[in-house]
């Protein structure tokens, strides 16, 4: 018997048969905001459970494990159940929404070096930055778990960047979340979407993500199918 | 002749016959939340400008230089002039303020060690929270400044902690500035009081800081009287 384990403002977790293993189930339902801009858009959990399953075979290919087993419906993956660190790890490469509204650095700029950031996952905080020092006093982390974080992230970020350039887009920035298997392993978990990430046209600078809905700049879906489209998945029109 | 460098919200700037030294004028006025709230204090620059010379003075004593020259008048007080590196360098020993409210640890929770952090000095944009990785690359400061700034800060947070302890007041947080002088040395600047440090009576917890005036708590001027007392400056009732 499945029972749910969690609802969140973009997935639900079903537990399975397989105590190891949990069914994700992407949702229709946008927010923006920590929650306070809210749609529901028909076809975005299936488009994002397509590019995120897209995604995370990507990763598989180039050596990152994550909790990624397989995709079983257009909404639905299946997923080694972790113990989510509860840190948002965000990579960015060119300067946009809060980094540029909070530094004063203007969107579009190029970094010098990619930038890896720890947020911390508490929806009534309103996620807050932290620093290394900060998480150690949280004890959301420890210093060698961190380093881990920090380096798959950039390692992550080394190879979705060139696997988009190559389809004509640029990875902006993106965040991720890991956790903890039952052997203690840190794993990629959660999701990588247009959700996740600010992704942008080449040519156009174009943007295809949630700053979409977050903006009110057109259809999502149009968006978000344009990267699935990209991707190589099937296209639904 | 002197010349205004620089009025700031508590402080004004004159330059003197000296290119390397100029006269800081503490004044009257109180403000807080960048800003926002603001009154006039009589008293309150004097009170300040007798504590920060006697705190610069104690930390002189156990081998820590500032900008400090000497105090010159009830208010005024020359010092080294610098270039004040962009960073507010706030060090934590105890949960209060913004920690508290930016990471829901409770006020008035020892913190495990004391915590760094560094604040962008950046009216405009409200001095926004910093990483090292931020500050990398927004060129505020170098990784080896950043060691010695961090540091430097929490040297001068073993002294004041106990100079103060032993007053029988509690060193809760407080703010520094650094600056560097025409030789490239890093000194410690600015002003450490009452107004960018908060001070706690050990037994009842009564606060003898800003905060007094933040949350209208009762009269700024005794409070800072207190401390001024305690510290073994002039007093005037
Ligand atoms: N493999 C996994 N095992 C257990 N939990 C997971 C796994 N992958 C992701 N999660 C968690 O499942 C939830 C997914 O739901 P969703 O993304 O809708 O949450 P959310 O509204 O973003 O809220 P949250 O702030 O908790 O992320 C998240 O809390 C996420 O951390
Ligand atoms: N030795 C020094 N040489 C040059 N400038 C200094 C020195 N010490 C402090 N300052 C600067 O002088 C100003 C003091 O003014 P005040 O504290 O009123 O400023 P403020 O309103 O707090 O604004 P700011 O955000 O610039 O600190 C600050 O900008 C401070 O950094
Ligand atoms: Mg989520
Ligand atoms: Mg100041």
């Amino acid at each position: 018997m499945s029972e749910m384990l969690y609802e969140g403002k973009a997935k639900k977790i079903f537990t399975t048969d397989d105590e190891q293993v949990v069914l994700v189930q992407y949702k229709d339902s946008a927010t923006a905001f920590n929650g306070q801009k809210k749609a529901t858009i028909t076809g975005k959990g299936r488009l994002n459970n397509e590019i995120t399953s897209l995604l995370f075979l990507k990763l598989k290919e180039q050596g990152i494990d994550s909790h990624f087993i397989k995709r079983v419906s257009e909404t639905e993956q299946l997923v080694k159940k972790v113990t989510i660190i509860p840190l948002e790890v965000v990579v960015r490469n060119v300067a946009a929404g809060t980094l540029s509204n909070r530094l004063g650095i203007e969107e579009g700029k190029e970094l010098s070096t990619p930038l890896v950031e720890f947020y911390l996952k508490d929806d009534a905080l309103g996620d807050p930055l932290v620093t290394v020092d900060h998480i150690l006093e949280l004890k959301a982390a420890t210093v060698k778990e961190l380093e881990i974080l920090k380096n798959k992230a950039l390692e992550i970020n080394t190879i979705l960047s060139s696997f988009f350039n190559e389809l004509g887009i640029r990875l902006i920035d993106f965040k991720l979340e890991f956790g903890k298997d039952n052997e203690g392993q840190i794993l990629l978990a959660d999701e990588i979407s247009p959700d996740t990430c600010r992704l942008w046209d080449k040519e156009t600078n174009e943007k295809l993500d949630k700053d979409v809905f977050r903006r009110d700049l057109g259809s999502l879906t149009e968006a978000y199918e344009t990267i699935l489209a990209k991707l190589g998945g099937h296209q639904h029109v």
